[in-house]
């Protein structure tokens, strides 16, 4: 696992996907960044993960956090190229920028996977305003953990003080459905 | 509803349940509080907000957030009775402290809830660690973005800088399973 | 456990809500019975074995099978008296008939628990066409199991010969959305 | 829409996955075929339609109920093709056989999927002891109305009379875990 609290080193791709230009952690800097680690044929990626990163995308204001996704392929080359990556994203709904983290000639392993010390897929770093990795998790982790290392990473400003974070009051979903008041609904028991 | 930023008022209880002692806001001063108003006849509540109180009492540090519930009734007085109250408590295995919002005589709505102006059951106040309401959240609320608020208030200081707020790295709960490499699993894709 | 292929015993009950008139398993011959036998405040048959019974109202053709509850309380006796359950019922949205399980003064275990031999709640109890119980399950049984079980029964007919039972081909729900073919939806991918 | 009621036309498959031999549907003549219809690439499928013919396979007794699949491809042919549906396929555990449905070239429509009148991906058909379709269902259906479906067909004889299906008492999964009789459990509340 590449150490914590150091600067993360720069990806390497060979193309990012849903992004007219390549992306780099260092365009990023001053910005809470999501870097969600994943293969399309990689069950619990399909199940947990992205569905996690889809869900962090419309959570966070996009002035604090940006979720970007690694291709990041181990196993079944083949299978997960670059035509079957386009049709994936396309189905599943995914629209923040992808890369596709370098083959190694080598090895199976890719590039930025060996440099980043990923142990597999789905993988989940975040990246603070400074540029250093703060969290890296390896498997399934739960969105309220999740909300409040981001929450706290936010609330952070970088070394130049550029930092700024303000907390949204939640609107109140139970207010915009029309609900009885004689009885409980499946959100809320409302008070005349 | 109770203005956010603005001193929260104290609660008044007829007795608390999971607490030898009566729990006031003041006493808990420095840290955030995490106050959960329901009933144990809210459906919404049951299957929602009690999930996501005893979610929140497991995934914060207790030495940052404070989980404790409101039984506040508003409907079905006989029926929500302290009786009940232990049992339901009983058989859900709350264990954070919960007071029971004092009943008003001339009124349906107990004091607490008036105070606080909460318009039903569930409602969720996040108070912050100089004691004043940051959210007020009438419904449903999702995990990640209480986990967002919840990590900025966390992070803040209070007036008198007493604050401490550090990201504890995640575990990762994928290397707590003996997986085979030969295959994924429902939590991950291994690399060898 | 009562056993199987043998007749049901009559249920002994105090009262019962959500039906004028009492219930008899008798009254009920000819069509397969659903028994659901649970406690307001257990908490299982509140997340699982309530939900699951409400699907079963509305999933099967009431001309073959009759859902129906059976309140059957072994502790916290004064939490869950009738007032209380009637708070439930309401909230819950239970419109199918309860019954009140008879309680035994020598005993916390009501009359037709005993009876019927349950081991606790929930409990759920299939009757055949003929009032045979047939299936005698405690804790939780998933969906499709269940399904495949009361399909069998429903296809039976009663020895007198008047089971009647019919395979109502699904309505397509994926027809009634308005879903684009230029992409998958959640439900299906469309051909044009 | 495939005709009800009527034989089901044979399926035209270039390639069986995981099975030795080509899967006719006459060969499996007596029983219940489970015939599910997918993409690799097709979101519900993947999310609704693979696990609950997974479920479906580990519910009904293989002497009454055989699950196959096909794979009908008609979008993005080429990152569907057998090198991916064989990583698919292990990826996600499938070991019932899979057929993939026979691509023609004027169109991207393949064969099966034609004359079977399928409208997308997920599909799912039930195809009863003599060989008709009794269920031709395009999207989501959930489980209890399809086990009720299964277990009606399950109950039929064939027409020369060498059906035969006999309800399995369920096993009671509550009795096998260890529970405190102290308190319920998530699964139950036990009497002593």
């Amino acid at each position: 696992m590449y150490p914590n609290h150091t600067p993360a080193p720069e990806l390497i791709t060979s193309e990012w996907l849903n992004s007219s230009t390549s992306v780099s952690l260092k365009s990023l800097r001053g910005k809470v960044i999501f870097l969600y680690c994943f293969q399309m044929l990689c069950p619990a990626c399909v199940s947990h993960g992205l569905p996690q990163a889809l869900r962090a995308a419309g959570t966070f204001p996009k002035q604090d956090v940006v979720v970007i996704g690694l291709h990041t392929v181990f196993e079944h080359h083949q299978a997960m190229n670059k035509t079957a990556l386009q049709a994936f994203l396309h189905e599943y709904r995914v629209t923040f920028p992808v890369g596709i983290d370098m083959p190694q000639q080598a090895s199976g392993v890719p590039l930025s996977m060996q440099q980043l010390g990923l142990r597999g897929t789905p993988s989940l770093l975040l990246i603070d305003r400074d540029g250093k990795v703060r969290l890296h998790h390896f498997g399934i982790i739960d969105d309220m953990k999740l909300g409040h290392i981001i929450g706290q990473l936010v609330a952070e400003k970088t070394t130049n003080g550029t930092g700024t974070s303000t907390i949204k009051d939640e609107q109140n979903l139970a207010t915009s459905k029309s609900e009885t008041s004689t009885t409980c609904s499946d959100l809320s028991c409302r008070l005349d």
